[in-house]
């Protein structure tokens, strides 16, 4: 731990404090109290450099992305985010206070966002750049959603725009500047989507490896398939001017944008429209009981293949 | 999560199965349920290839030892361990199905001895082996063994031998094979004295960047001082056979040994004694009021001077 010290100068008038926490940063453990009738939800995401974020990234957006992923991975699950470790493995040339403060602010920054708490960290050197976040949350016992819930009938849904971080992404490797380099940048999770689908979806994941890949793992989890209707996925205007087959590219196999993909019966759809008027969900397709995914466009089938997002390389 | 299934594929019928685990590996996150009357306790830990173990490790080592240090932070406070999750970040060259066997056979050893879940994973390619492992456990409610607890009179004590893993770091690095490669590579982490201590230690911490430097986390986290007695503290034979000056830079600045090292009041040390008759503890000196730490050789003073541990670049 005594080496987190380095970073940990940057952090120690910006990080959230959280009622759960008996003893925080600065010995061989953090201890928490978890809330009577929560269950304990846990993830790991690592990122490196010029795999996970494009060369260029800036460190602020590298300390927001990375605990943003992580705390998307809570919101697919319904739970509410409670606190990160971190482990920083830092090359010699990052190893200064302009990096660091810059990074910690990004850290800081999405951490204060969601009421997110630092309570364990580990800082090595490396010879590039490795982010390591485990993010805790909690759950009401029994209420966390699943991938392996859809039911055959249920309705398939997004919570907003797909495809706009690939679609940056592509632009930056190619020297340009994007209008949604945020999408890419810095990732909003979805907390309060992921929070309120409680006791409504039946399956729920956050797209971070495009929505054909990330619904395959529904579908297989859940043994079901399902239909897409590609006009009905919202997308930004930016990707509307873009040839079909590219635009449906990064709508389908694009990753990064950390969007909530979901199952819900049509009942329970509706209940949760009206009980959350001022939410938004965009339903996009149907599950089946044949295997794989068909795609519709005007409601005419048609072919589009599925590879997934393998990051970049 | 869906790049971890390289890893995970050598694991699956190794993992132990946790009571508190609700969902395991498979879904954005675990979901586990924390025992009445206990709270959580969480660290993380780092690992490079080349720093934290010498160039020519056993796969089944790195695997192994990587989950230790980090048990051995639960040991510390007392705590009971649960499970781990784990990044993997690996070079090209080892993402072979040779190295990633052996490698999840020695997590999978250490995890199976201590009855430890393995609930989450993210694997992805870097241009070295980096490992950050989380480890979580659960230790009964306010009964945690912090480092701020140490008091004037208290006896300080270790629990093992000490230097050991640096001798053998010694030696290897020097080309030679070493008859304590053992306490390097295979490390044990003290979970049976950790938790017998609860309720009877005031402070502890364990022994991983030298007794000298982690005494100093003690001590400036409880605002006290402390006296050493050098040849009190338990050692190896073949540490004995070196010079004063060498046998004590891996006693006290030597790391990676990870005993554990706790301050007790001298009526709670013969309780313990009385209580656990079959659990070796060494009494090695004394809490002071005076800050800083003397050594005594032989009941004399004796400069040495605490230049921790830096491992190895």
């Amino acid at each position: 731990m005594s080496e987190f010290s380095l970073i940990y100068q940057h952090f120690q008038n910006a990080t959230t404090k959280h009622d759960s926490t008996i003893l925080g940063i600065g010995d061989d453990c953090a201890i928490s109290s978890v809330p009577p009738n929560s269950e304990l939800v846990s993830c790991v995401d690592t990122l490196v450099a010029g795999r996970h974020f494009p060369v260029g990234t800036s460190a602020y957006a590298i300390g927001f992305k990375a605990v943003a992923v992580n705390l998307s991975d809570l919101a697919s699950m319904g739970a509410t985010p409670y606190a990160i470790l971190l482990g920083v493995s830092l090359p010699k040339e990052l190893a200064n206070d302009t990096f660091l403060a810059e990074f910690m602010r990004g850290v800081g920054d999405i951490c204060h966002q969601f009421g997110v708490e630092l309570i364990g960290g580990d800082t090595t050197g490396a010879p590039v750049l490795t982010l390591s976040v485990t993010a805790l949350g909690f759950v009401p016992k029994g209420l966390a959603i699943k991938r392996d819930g859809a039911k055959v009938g249920d309705v398939l849904c997004v919570g907003g725009q797909i495809g706009l971080a690939s679609a940056a992404l592509q632009e930056i490797l190619q020297g340009k500047k994007s209008p949604l380099q945020s999408a890419l940048d810095l990732p909003q999770p979805q907390m309060a989507l992921g929070q309120a689908l409680c006791g409504y979806a039946s399956a729920m994941i956050d797209i971070s490896d495009g929505l054909g890949q990330d619904l395959g793992h529904i579908l297989t989890a859940s043994g079901v398939g399902a239909v897409i209707e590609l006009d009905k996925i919202p997308t930004h205007d930016e990707l509307n001017q873009l040839p079909f087959e590219q635009k449906y590219q990064h709508i389908i196999n694009g990753g990064d944008d950390y969007q909530l993909l979901f199952t819900i019966s049509p009942n329970k759809l509706a209940d949760f429209q009206k009980n959350y008027p001022n939410i938004s969900v965009y339903p996009i397709g149907k599950i089946m009981k044949k295997a794989g995914v068909q795609f519709l466009q005007n409601a005419q089938a048609i072919d589009f293949k599925i590879t997934g997002y393998q990051h970049f390389l």
